[in-house]
């Protein structure tokens, strides 16, 4: 499925080596002050090439409004948003010939017959970058009305924080921050001593040529007493469904911690593509041994953050909107 | 509403002068071919300044294929198509100021309290662009398989065909074609000497800057027995439902000609935009005079041919595809 | 399709002579005031057996709550509303073994392979006393808010008024009032000399064993500008649509009358179950002769016109809390 | 949200004491053979009373057919189904005055405004009658064809499985029966003496007045490897969503064990109806000790099995159905 939502609705398109990955909006009210910067702030804390701990893939991913804003004013008509694709090289994809295990590479090729001759195609994690562009109006519209959302890393690997707290984005970022060498490296997870080890953990593997996984936790902060128990059920369908499409999550867990926050933990598998040699086999079965020389991260945790917080967004405005309707 | 159909789904995006108009296809099988020729050529049927019985307004309408296609085949993937918005004019446009009888100014402000600043803005008939893009690849879908779809104008103003045929596509595009001094213009009414008179019509229209409304035909031919009589309500419903959200239709009437067959009328109004003095008033309400000097089409019929065509496309086989669901 | 609408989602089921007919409406917001005897209003103005210009079938149509109204007032979860099915006479329906010409018999078969062993199945206009139900909670939501609906008999056959004017329901029933003979007559047509005019007709049509179609026409007051600007294109789309799938229907029209209000018009077809002899052929496509002997109506006007201001109410309803996500 | 699915959409409706609790189903395919009673025997397999591990309220949960079915054959229309409530007794229900902690009660009130005055309301596991109704029909469906669903109880509270394989739904009802005195209990647990530890564990917690949580494993086996890759995304997002929206589920988990089957496991909560005093507050904020003494479950679990069987086949068929339509 690549369309979110009932009454905001948000449809995502693009394959990661196509011109553009994009989305169109439908439902957002007219007359809200959305600037392009707004948008771009959100898109730059996923973007790759950020540092050493995420993939050398160096995309800026602007943003390009195509419809539906005018003079930094939502119009009310559908917005459509647009990341061109710019810094594809196919030629680095050895699995044209050998899909990677745990991928989709073989699951596409089962289901639909035809394959994208190019990267995860539309499984790639590139296909984000809509999602957070999307989910960037969402959070400015709910941020200072009913609900806050705020996403950090938990734990990567074996390494985890021993307390849950009701963190601000600010202190994500800069608690998360680690600094190596000449190099300032962002995981994303609010505790500094914390933070280091799990810098140490990625770069170990990414010395190695290997990938971990990791929780990320997101915490959804209510001032109406009302929305947050309408929204109790609602995290468990509507938000778990945004979520657990986020490629790479693997499971879904709510913990409600106390008077007017829910918090989710949502584990994502380690990234598939690696260039340790894996023992697989190749489209026509023959045992091939498989090493990755593609530009990816060793960790995706510390930029699946946003993709997080804002396609909760997404859920919790589509929630808000229907929510309004049932009220007098 | 922007978004058509419950398994094959298109949103479209779009105002007049934005950067682009264009859609997402959704639910579109895979395997399938599907090459940009193809879709130029409905575009190209569609486009403006084909003669000087449309609009002067030349937009060449290319087509763009940003996702969902790769070496002319569909991926199962979402499918989006653009087209660029080159030729615009803004300074056209004195409705800034005046709201024009019968378009959508006046509506789209009291609604969202927010205006496009030039042309129509999302009621621009340029956003058929992007239902013609999509609904040629269900037109592609379809026409070998269960169903045929083709429409023409029937009437315009009081000059009306007196019979309904089955016409093919290639008898409306010959027999509609007129020859005026040195120009080949296309009424697309399959009949050559009511097409004469058509035109002539027009052209007096365009000369006194007035404009013409009139009703296309639209037959859809079935060769499944099982499939024409499951169509018999959805056509009073889902392709109703997608016709009636075409710019400028005004009616819709079902006749059932005859065995494996339905036609359906639809009319439609003059543009609004014309040149002739309209006695109205202003954003304050002060009585005015409006001579619209934009470029503008003196009858939308020619050209919505194709937009009728597509659209009942895109209806057809998303109940084609619900359809096939319940059979063994 | 069984299921309106986005926000307020009615479903309906039920077969001709099943246990029961009846709906689930979902999104109708709680604390809302609804008694059993407002919903058994709008139940007995569509009932069967009102006088002799309706079928004699006699089926009280009682409204059973099931669940989502407690104390009369709504408790925000699914409303479910039964009508028991209770005047069966299986025994009555010859066209077990001959399709009837214009009905949904031979349709069914087509599509599905299976047929309702009685009455019209699922396309009887039984059906329509669900949407009833559903369409007066509706009608309750929104009369004393923005917006008002009247519907009343324009046309049948040849008879028909010549002028359109926002009547009100009182007016409707009240004009359309006649006596003959013993018995008063409701035409729903308001104008007591059109009014007559309508009953001979159909008394004739009855006695000789005919039945007639019409038009029914239904005005929308709103009281608010934006919203009645917001309705332009949905009364267009999802008006329509929900208009359409009445059974009978066959065309739909816009009249936008004047400020603040807009008349539609719909096309009825004639009753096809009739005791005139029809030349038709029998499920072997053997040439038979087929004679109706069912109760039926000799014209469904006069009980249409409920079905047709609840139906406009859902659709309204829905188009309203949308509205409201849209509005700060 | 009480609508699941979008081509096979199976709407509820129901308070645990209205009239009754039920379902209609559409987009059932025609012609497919169903009797009523194999839809009785998934619903015993859920009801209440079946022994002393559960609740006492004892009700016989009968199936009713009111549409879409006849002569044991589904017709292509809306499928109504209903099951009367008959044993109720409001007078149990202290919690008119207390909210119970972990239920409903508040939260329905804060989100409302309104009340259903005896039991959980909507939220009561009463509910999920309908949706066992409904999936039984499911089940059916799919189980010749591309899958097959079996859940069985992995754990209650601390006591669990060790090792996680396909079991057979026959595998889980024998090897979960335990004989305790004269009784033989069913804890749906596919381990003999795992089974008794667990029926010991829930007796006791009966004895003291307090109740269970645990997991609920779900394994779907596959024989088209197509339709198994396609369901890899679907499982974390349809059948994801459809499973979180059953009461009492806190958390989802997939275990993708092997080729061509998925394993989920789902957490569910203690009940929060139960006999040992609990300190809350009263409507109006006020300190008091609450000791329910309605006639609840110690332990949901082997009950809750059928339903996530069901609830999983819903999702399956409709995940099937919209496969079908990607295919030539």
């Amino acid at each position: 499925m690549s369309t979110f939502g009932r009454l905001l609705r948000v449809t995502t398109y693009g394959e990661s080596h196509g011109l553009s990955v994009g989305c169109i909006i439908e439902g957002f009210p007219p007359g809200f002050e959305i600037t392009k910067d707004h948008i771009q702030e959100h898109l730059t804390r996923r973007k790759p090439g950020q540092s050493s701990i995420t993939t050398s893939r160096s995309e800026d991913d602007i943003v390009e409004i195509h419809s539906g804003i005018q003079n930094n004013l939502t119009l009310g008509t559908p917005i459509c948003l647009q990341i061109k694709n710019l810094d594809t090289r196919p030629g680095d994809y050895i699995f044209r010939t050998i899909p990677r295990p745990g991928h989709a590479d073989f699951t596409y090729k089962e289901k639909y017959g035809v394959n994208s001759d190019s990267g995860g195609g539309r499984a790639s994690a590139r296909e984000t970058a809509a999602r957070v562009a999307a989910g960037s109006l969402c959070l400015k519209y709910i941020e200072n009305t009913w609900v806050q959302v705020v996403s950090w890393v938990h734990q990567v690997h074996d390494i985890s924080l021993t307390e849950i707290k009701n963190y601000t984005r600010n202190e994500v970022e800069t608690l998360g921050l680690v600094k190596f060498g000449d190099e300032i490296l962002n995981t994303r997870c609010p505790n500094y001593d914390i933070s280091e080890k799990i810098c140490q953990k990625i770069l170990l593997a990414r010395s190695q040529g290997d990938s971990l996984g990791g929780i990320i936790a997101c915490c959804l902060t209510f001032i109406d007493i009302g929305f947050f128990e309408y929204m109790e059920n609602q995290v468990l369908s509507w938000v778990g469904y945004a979520l657990m499409s986020i490629p790479s999550v693997k499971g879904f867990k709510v913990l409600k911690k106390n008077h007017l926050s829910i918090v989710i933990m949502l584990a994502f598998k380690p990234v598939s593509t690696i260039r340790i040699s894996q023992e697989t086999c190749d489209w026509d079965g023959e045992i091939r041994s498989l090493e990755c020389r593609g530009r990816h991260d060793p960790c995706v945790l510390p930029r699946a953050v946003p993709i997080v917080e804002t396609m909760a967004a997404i859920a919790l405005m589509d929630c808000l909107l229907v929510y309004k309707s049932l009220r007098k």
